[in-house]
């Protein structure tokens, strides 16, 4: 891929490794390129990070044909950058974008894209305990038209952020609302892809969820109302009786890369991971006779974030004493410990940036 | 409402009345006006039609935190302008943001913003028969922040832009597919609402329909893939054995300001209008003993658009001999008839720009 470089005159200042907060800060540069069907994806450029003028017709202001990934670059002690599995957010854009009736990008071609704005701007990637560059990918309609069809022509962007830790307290649990009024997907829908619209719909239910005292929501399924789904912007692992249950891949939950290589680790350990339908009745049950030994919930921003009560209808329970399980413990470090080159790869999960 | 006006220096050259299609051909004014938490709505203004600038980040673009509306403003005989239910408009948008955590434009504060547009460039509603003027208000995130979260500031924009005819065919009638695989919208989620993304996810069902030689999509509801709920961007409605069926409000779909008012003229008429959950196999089956008489979408641009034919899985019914029904065609001429102020507005429903 031929990737024009467009330099920026002045540099910003950059910002306070300790205290970065989530997406706050912007870097000097982004990556953009532009669809359309006669020549396909053309015109890859990393340029000065900056905005971009927009019809007010644009479709993805009416009819939000819109997709995004989440990633990070990670510093290592050593000085040098590396990606977590970066092919599995390109693949999962792909399928994001099929369900929205949206070009792919090719999976090299994202991956080269992330790359290249990465090195081109590598003093950008902090090096403070936790901390990381959060690389944003995303697609947008960019046809100026009013009818609801598949636009003409779309648009490709990497931003990145540096970030400290996603969640202000740190990796203390959270106390989570199970919600039962609003619904986030339903199979046939588009649950399983990281487009625009199930963010939108999922505020109510987070803005419900901190007026109650809560941190994040957990979804249960659209149709029974009873099977639990995942958590705000991560899916959700329970250890029950010494075995893990997380919600199966069918549609209406993200597959998630954290999920995804935890899943991995705990089937190395010798855990048996269930992935299946698990009732929000099993839970509490489970949570009330002493079964339910640790939850925790699982994402690129957060890595592994644990939870220490689960809030439903009238009932409540707490998990562990509200203190951090050893196993979540061991399962952050371990990744987080491969994700920041502390800890030997051995799944070949890392990519350098170089 | 205090609006400042930016005249603008070159005016455009009309497009051709008899050649509008829809959504093509915007108009040389906008309106916008923001909102922040510490000016709530401000700055409101009618500026020349062009290009928004958008950082990147913008929160729109990543979770589609944005609401729209459609409705037409009409030019009668007289050469008059005048808006139909334009308050019903205003208040489903309020609806609408509710839903999606943004902040509503009062009702007044709508009309009054969409009268001061259409009356600052009058010359642009057409007067060719079944042209009108289409409005399209809309209301988008405007915070540059990559946390999913209510966001701090939106923009409220009115476009407009003259059309003709919704159907390139006219009112004839069209042949539908009903969608057994994808899902509009569930209990919970945002059906009853009109934001982007539950366009975007329709895509992929009226890109399939089209695909197997439909015009459309009817949606079955997302719990059991059985009730018939509504049409791509219109409510449906099926006379049966002479009384007329079409889905209640309850959550998963659109209140149609066409529904509305074609149910007042209908039970007005004598009508049995039933709002009531219809099955596809008892659609189905009326269509094959004869007792589906007519079938017709609802909305603002197409205004009544017969069905003549439904497409279920291997099986299919003709609608009517593919004949645009008596009730669908007396339905079209007293709507339309009213709009365009040809007919004594016995309901109140139109309102005069002046
Ligand atoms: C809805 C949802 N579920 C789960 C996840 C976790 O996915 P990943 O582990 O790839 O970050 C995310 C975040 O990306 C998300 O937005
Ligand atoms: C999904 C959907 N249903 C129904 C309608 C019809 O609503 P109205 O009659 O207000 O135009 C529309 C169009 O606005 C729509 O987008």
């Amino acid at each position: 891929m031929d990737i024009r470089f467009e330099k920026r005159e002045h540099l910003q200042e950059k910002p306070d490794q300790k205290n970065l907060g989530f997406g706050k800060h912007f870097t000097d540069y982004m990556f953009v390129m532009d669809w359309d069907k006669e020549q396909g994806w053309h015109d890859a450029a990393i340029v000065p990070y900056g905005g971009i003028p927009m019809d007010p017709a644009t479709m993805v202001l009416h009819y939000a044909q819109e997709t995004f990934e989440g990633m990070k670059a990670y510093r290592t002690a050593e000085g040098k950058i590396q990606l977590f599995r970066p092919e599995m957010n390109a693949r999962r854009m792909i399928k994001s974008n099929e369900r929205l009736c949206m070009p792919g990008v090719p999976e090299e071609m994202f991956v080269e894209a992330v790359k290249a704005l990465v090195k081109a701007q590598e003093d950008w990637v902090p090096s403070e305990p936790g901390t990381s560059l959060y690389i944003r990918p995303f697609m947008f309609a960019t046809e100026a038209s009013l009818g609801v069809h598949m636009a003409k022509s779309y648009k490709f962007v990497i931003i990145t952020t540096p970030v400290g830790a996603y969640y202000a307290e740190g990796i203390n649990p959270v106390k989570i609302l199970v919600e039962d009024e609003y619904v986030r997907a339903v199979k046939g829908g588009t649950g399983f892809t990281k487009c625009g619209g199930n963010y939108a719909s999922s505020i109510a239910g987070q803005v419900k969820a901190e007026k109650m005292g809560c941190t994040q929501v957990l979804w249960l399924d659209g149709v029974h109302r009873k099977y639990v789904e995942e958590v705000g912007t991560m899916n959700i692992m329970f250890k029950i009786a010494g075995e893990i249950y997380t919600a199966p891949l069918e549609g209406t939950v993200l597959p998630g890369v954290t999920r995804d290589s935890l899943i991995h680790i705990l089937r190395d350990w010798g855990y048996k991971v269930n992935e299946t339908h698990l009732s929000i009745d099993d839970l509490m049950k489970a949570g009330h006779d002493g079964t339910l030994e640790e939850a925790f919930g699982t994402g690129t921003a957060a890595v592994v974030s644990p939870v220490g009560e689960f809030v439903y209808k009238d009932d409540s329970v707490i998990v562990n004493d509200f203190k951090i399980g050893e196993l979540t413990q061991k399962l952050y470090d371990t990744l987080t410990g491969i994700q920041w080159g502390k800890l030997e790869d051995k799944y070949g999960w890392t990519t350098p940036v170089e």
